[in-house]
């Protein structure tokens, strides 16, 4: 993909994600949103270019989202704004943005429909959800209530996973879309050493697409999954019937 | 884990990942060796820090590796080493650590192992795969032969799971390890919310050790799974029966 990697769809949107949390670096957890985010953001024109997980610590996630958040169009953060001592993403996030926080009426109004008595149920730990760097605006958390929140370019979402893809619903439709990019896969049951030099031959013939090889071993049996990317779609269809003149 | 997870095993090493493709970004691919990965290290007494996701495009693999190269005391790569034209990860690494990168003899010699006629076989694809960064040291690949190799503090291997699981059984003997970290899980049904406040206090009574709390959803129903991490295991034991008495 090198040199035609970052043409492809060159005026689309870019993204990038920061997974918050130690369990994932731990390898306790699997992360699952990665994935769900890329695929999504496929299918809407948006290239996810870049992805970072970092610890539960402050230092990190503010050096991330100043990074992140200067270099792409759309920054998304998954973790750490639940209502425990551990969960510091919200407060991180106002300070990597030099803005104040407290907890604010909108928000507190929100988690309380949760609630048969909030007076007695939205505890302190409870009302830290609520707590919402100043300018942000909210993102609706149709599953457990206790909103997520969107401030400059940066969407900061739930980690557990039923909850970042319904807070990502709420926002996918908020974002520019751009054009999807057309893909076609086509296995190719030859070892990519064999495969290799006719196949930068018909990368060669088509500059303007993706063409990217991943090799798999399949019951000892080496072979390759070679995806196209790009547009327009005609163009995609003919390098993909290219590449699968190579098979054996 | 804010204030402790740094110096939770303070002495031990730190790590960093660096997963390269394009078919991990666009959502093709789910990612699996992060997460081999993270296990792998805790056990080892190793502190997997930060990940970063990069396409395949040199500047972004040189910009991440020299970012992480510098900043923690091993890096781990992972993809865009095998035969194809858009495996450009050696070239990068070279040109992260100003080196040059040509066929190299012991490399090759390994390579053509792989084959009954490497004269005929060994063709300029798979002859890629013997290009090795000048002053770096082969990394064994029992599986598919095409070595990884190290330079300086850097692992780079394969992106296919199989191949990056047995080349990082290869690495992990030649690392510092640290001290494995004590670690104990209590699953807790109550709702976060209600969890959270006597949590903080039992956090407080615990101030040297990293414990976070990770909340789920099964059938309706809220409860979080509360982690206690950290050394000696005598101390992480008591702080988990002290999680535990909170349980309803």
């Amino acid at each position: 993909m090198t040199e035609t990697g970052q043409s492809i769809g060159g005026t689309n949107p870019t993204a990038a994600m920061l997974v918050i949390g130690d369990e994932i670096l731990s390898g306790r957890t699997r992360d699952a949103n990665m994935h769900h985010l890329a695929g999504q953001l496929t299918a809407a024109g948006i290239r996810l270019a870049e992805v970072r997980v970092v610890a539960d610590e402050e230092p990190a996630i503010v050096a991330a989202v100043t990074a992140l958040r200067g270099s792409y169009d759309y920054v998304f953060t998954s973790g750490g704004i639940g209502p425990t001592h551990d969960d510091i993403t919200a407060d991180a996030i106002a300070a990597a943005f030099g803005v104040g926080i407290d907890v604010r009426e909108d928000a507190r109004a929100i988690l309380a429909t949760n609630y048969a008595d909030p007076e007695r149920d939205l505890n302190p730990a409870r009302l830290r959800m609520a707590r919402i760097p100043d300018g942000a605006t909210l993102i609706d958390n149709p599953v457990s209530k206790a909103p997520g929140f969107r401030i400059g370019n940066v969407h900061v979402m739930a980690g557990v996973p039923k909850v970042f893809n319904a807070m990502l619903d709420a926002v996918l439709p908020t974002l520019r879309h751009g054009q999807a990019v057309a893909s076609r896969s086509v296995d190719i049951a030859l070892p990519e050493g064999e495969l290799a030099g006719p196949l930068a031959e018909v990368a060669a013939r088509h500059p303007a697409l993706s063409i990217g090889s991943y090799p798999y071993i399949r019951e000892g049996s080496y072979g390759a999954v070679v995806v196209v990317r790009g547009l327009p779609e005609a163009a995609v269809e003919a390098a993909a019937a290219d590449v699968a003149a190579l098979a054996p």
